[in-house]
Formats: structure tokens, sequence, C-alpha cells
């Protein structure tokens, strides 16, 4: 999917909203651990129930990984199913990865190509030779941590790196890298007072901004400084919505979470 | 396993060699595609005929993970394998992983449970309670990124922050953090004048050093300036051990080449 395409699947459903699937089995309703795969049912539920109403899905590695061989199944069958169901869906897989440049090239390969996913997360530590590898990919987006909605962001992100912060350091080198024009970035929504500098930078980029809800976020702040002309933002939430209810009506109540998150962004869209 | 038995391990078998597992398809012997899991098959043969000439095996999970279920089967074979077959050896699972707290312990169980590694790489860029998660594994290792040895590692890891590079940073903040006893760090063979200076800030900490070979790094600078009291190196070649033959003795060229390393190795074990 180009951004283009993600504008405009953005303006159609009035909606900028990313739903974290992260799900774990510990909170997921009861009644579904008895079905042969519980994590892709809560997944297809929640996709079922929501999928007017977002216009990105983004599973967190972490919480399949955890699984070993059955989680990474789960993982395989919810790709499949937003890709033949939902093919305007946006996915990203969020893994965070990031190595030499022959290994990023193999992550690359297992999450566009193995996965079919939209758009992968990163980490920009390891630098230039790290990412190009995923930026390579034509239609496919490489979502790179700028400033991350964890307290940890504030060991090193914020310090100042020949006069400026790194996060700013990373998102200015950046733009710089091959392809770069297939780079979005992570920042967080519990920094909102940040959106203004970061906009000074990378005036139109994609953000995903994570943070929104359980993190304590602010959707208006995020709006006001991180809006751009092409909408330019995903907001992400997770368990603020996946989570709403353990009990047989989850997916509903998932719905009415999105669903507010939605009229909130249609406010913003209209402004 | 404890630091004390692999210095134990290292001291006994003179050598502190690992043995990154990279398992790229277009790579092995082509007589072994007709084989069901050729990823394991090899790997089987290659520990086979070298764990007596090191002290540990590095899979890197991006190889396994671009073959998608497949990969991630032939992952787990391999480690239950080295945990069943050679309980001695140390295992390092290749990850680069991290992420928010809540997240970051489902990494650390994917790869600490699960799969039951001794150690696992992550990366800094998140700070401190992307870290700590991992850290509160008990006997378990947490290889965190410092000064990788690719090119974009001076984009920003040797960039002065607040008057210190950032991997001098990183290192110095991470001491502080809760378990930091289990903390290892990934520093590139490739830039081998700087293992003095992060001597004068981990004196005994265990450094994994890539970069030995394929990627050009001197192994007699890395152990002049990295050697500690306990030895606190473990030096990994992938390409140049793994991929000595195409042929069917593939295994035995392997062998040779880590018997090389570990003679060097044992000479410096010796000084």
């Amino acid at each position: 999917m180009t951004t283009e395409q993600l504008e405009f699947q953005i303006r159609k459903k009035k909606s900028f909203l990313c739903i974290g699937l992260d799900v774990d089995l510990n909170k997921i309703p009861k009644h579904l651990l008895k079905e042969e795969d519980p994590i892709f049912s809560f997944n297809k539920a929640i996709i079922d129930a929501t999928h007017h109403l977002c216009v990105a899905y983004k599973p967190n590695t972490a919480f399949y990984e955890a699984y070993g061989i059955k989680g990474w199944k789960s993982l395989e069958k919810t790709i499949n199913y937003l890709n033949d169901k939902y093919p305007d869906i946006f996915t990203i897989a969020d893994a965070k990865r990031g190595d030499i440049g022959n290994t990023s090239t193999m992550y690359a390969k297992a999450f566009f190509e193995d996965l079919a996913f939209d758009a992968v997360t990163v980490a920009p530590y390891m630098g230039k030779d790290s990412v190009e590898p995923f930026l390579a990919f034509k239609d496919k987006h490489t979502i790179m941590l700028a400033l991350t909605s964890n307290e940890g962001a504030f060991d090193f992100q914020t310090k100042k790196v020949e006069g400026k912060e790194l996060y700013k350091q990373v998102l200015n080198t950046s733009k710089s890298w091959e392809n770069s024009k297939n780079l979005m970035y992570v920042v967080g929504a519990t920094k909102a007072e940040y959106f203004a500098e970061i906009r000074k930078i990378i005036p139109t980029s994609f953000l995903l901004v994570p943070g929104v809800g359980a993190q304590g976020g602010n959707l208006q702040d995020v709006c006001k400084y991180g809006l751009s002309e092409n909408i330019g933002l995903l907001i992400n939430s997770s368990r603020g919505i996946i989570y709403a209810s353990k009990n047989e009506h989850f997916a509903n109540e998932a719905a009415k979470k999105a669903l507010q998150l939605q009229q909130q962004m249609e406010n913003f869209l209209i402004q």
C-alpha cells in the first residue's frame, strides 16, 4: 500500500486509528481458550468488529513469539486473514528489528515477503546500513523508532548529541538514507509537546503514535501539533481497545472503544 | 548457565569461540536441500563437528524468521538439540529485541522460557525499562548492543552525547540498572582500538565480539585490549566457519576453520 492509498483510506473512514493486536492469553476472554487457536480467534473477532473504524492493525511480534511456533502460526493466520478479507487495511508488524545489512535483509524478507505486512517497525541504533535493506522494498514502509512513549526514552533518546537531542539526530540523519520516502517514525503520544519540533524536521512523514489510552497520552495535543497536510498520523491503541471487556461480548465492547476514538479523530479531521 | 560456568568452560576448552548459526538456504551445500529440514540438518552437522572447539553457538533469529513457521521450527529444533546433547554450551539468541516493559517481558519469555536460550541480544535505544525485564531472569544473560561492527555504527553510536560517545553512555548508564550483573555487551571487532576505553568502564563484563573474519576484525588486537582477568570475551565467527565449504565435507571444513581460531585463542589464553 502506498502512503497516498493510506491517506485515501483515512479520509474515507474518517479515522487514523491503528489497533494494536498485543494478545496475551491471560487477558483474553476465558471462553476463547477452548478454541483451537485462541489468539487467532480473538484477533478475528476484534478485526471483524472494528475494521470499519480503523485503517491499520499492528500485531506486536513479542506476544506471538512468546508462544513459540503456535504463536508464529497465529501471527501468520492473522496477517493472511487481514490481507485476504480486508486488503484496504494497512498492516504493521511491530517487531522493532535491526541488524547489520545482510541480516536486516532477512528480517525484511520475513515481514514483507513471507508474512506480507505493509510495514515493519525498526530500531535506529545500528544506523544507515541496518535500515536501508528494509527501505529497498517498493510500496513497503519502515517505521523507525524516534521518540518512544516509555520512561526509558529519557535515558538516551532525549540526550543532546552534538547540540541536538538524539531523536532529532535520528530524524535528521535518516532523511538522507536511500529510499527515505519509505520511512515513517514512532513518536510516543505521552510527549505531545515534542510534536511541533518534530514537524519542523519531517513536515509530512507519517508518525505511528503509541501511548494514547493506557499509557496516558492525550489525543487532542497529538493532533494539534502532529497533524500534517496529508494527515501524517496513525494513532495506536492496543490494550484500551482489545481488552475493553472479558465477557463474550468483548468484540462489541472493543468496537465501542474504537468508535469513541474514531469519532474524536473525525472531529480533528474536520477542523 | 552462570558466567562462572562459562569461564570454566572457556578454560577447559581453551577457547572463547562462539559460532554464529546464520543459515541461508542459498549458501548451504545443495545435497542438504533434499532433507526434510535442511537448516536443522546443516546446524546439527556443524554442531557435531565443532562443539569441542567452541563454547557458544549464536543462531541469528532473522535467518530463521525469513522462512516463517518452518524457520521457527528449525530454530526450536536447533536449541533443543544443543540443550539436550551439549548442555555445557552457552546458547545465544541473536535477536536484538527491545520494546516497552510488558512487551520486553514477552520477548524474554520467548527466548529464555519457550526456547530456553542462555542469552539474548537486545538493543538499548528504548532505555532502562526496555532491558530490565530481560535482566530479571536468573542465570540468564542479556547482551546489549554497545558498539557494533557495521558502518552504521558511526551514525549514532560514536557521536558525542554530553561529552561522551553514545556507546559509552550506554555502557555507563546500564551499570545502574537492576540486575545489571546479568548484562553482557556487543562490541564489534572491527573497532579493536576502542576496547581499551571500554574496559575502563566495564572491566570484567563479557563482550560478545562479532566481526572477526568476514567483516575484517583482528583477533590479536581484540585480545590485547579486550581480555580481562575472567577472560570476558566471546569471539563470534559465522560465515567464516559455517560456509567454509559447500561440498559434502562441509562440516569437517568448518571444524578446520574453528580449530584455527581455537588454536589462536589458546595462545592468547596462555600469554
